[in-house]
């Protein structure tokens, strides 16, 4: 459901930063959501491709998400995600020297498909079918 | 107006395949409307650089579309979308032993210019002229 | 704010070409924000990756773009927007015989952090501030 997407300068991050970013990430939506619904992709951007305010940004990590499976119920909510992924992303990001930005979108529920599945409503057994067995399958609900 | 991004294992597709993929696709949306309006573009993902779950996903086909020109205008329209999609992709990906996800986006279709021009709204004669020409062209309606 | 996204021909462009186009950018959208706010990302679409129409199309340059600090109030401000970006990019695509095509998204301004903060409201002093500083500081404001 959240695709990051993450632009970061070349080198910016090892295989083992990756992984560690994508499962610190995987914590925080799997406590109310399938694991597998977690996806993040990391793109290198080279030099004299990134300009922030019209210059340069070689130092810069630039976040995208796309938020399918659940929106915000409340601005508590925003504030909570958003103070927990600073914390979780300062080792990667404000730790290593990097400016960073990232904006989240939300995007419809009902135009998503996993191994061509609608995923299962929030709460339902079908979701908790597959929470537990971390894999899509037919949902049994409309 | 449909843009899709694909993103792919390095070699995954072959140029032959992509193109084939492309025009399934233009074959779908080119019914109602444009065919020019069906932009794809294939993004290989190398290796270590995407995570489904917090695991290395090195056989996964991921896929964002923007939708511009048309929104659904029913769940039904919506399940013969998809429906027809995973008939059409199967032979790329699941037949293929990729895993595969996709969502849709729908954005504002008064945000959106080909060449400079607004696109003409739906079921005018300007958007008549654009399917027939297959390109761009000045907006003769406000 | 606004986060935009060329995907270009390979070779396309020169780092000097894709500063410029930045920092004209940013001139448009400076007056009213902070500079700093507008982001550009170029990538390079190599042959065969991207499809219009069913097609490859290698002198094709396709523009996606994030709006976040400011949504548009008014069909005339959509249509100065555009006309303005026309004139702007024209050197860079139309006069360099590329096709192109463009669409903005607006998505949630409440979603989005930079180094960790929620950008101020427009108008606010806050705001005043990050455009006289040109940096991210933390809001005074709820």
């Amino acid at each position: 459901m959240p695709l990051w997407n993450v632009y970061h300068p070349p080198g910016a991050y090892s295989p083992e930063d990756k992984q560690a970013i994508a499962q610190a990430l995987t914590g925080v939506y799997g406590r109310i959501m399938p694991k597998f619904y977690v996806g993040v992709v990391f793109q290198e951007i080279p030099a004299h491709s990134f300009y922030v305010g019209g210059e340069p940004a070689e130092r810069f990590v630039r976040i995208t998400v796309d938020h399918i499976a659940r929106s915000f119920q409340s601005d508590e909510r925003k504030l909570g995600f958003f103070k927990l992924i600073n914390k979780i992303l300062a080792p990667w990001v404000a730790d290593r020297g990097f400016d960073w930005e990232m904006h989240v979108d939300e995007t419809p529920f009902d135009l998503w498909t996993i191994q061509g599945h609608f995923p299962p409503k929030e709460g339902t057994e079908d979701e908790k079918r597959w929470m537990a067995e971390n894999r899509a399958s037919a949902r049994t609900h409309a």
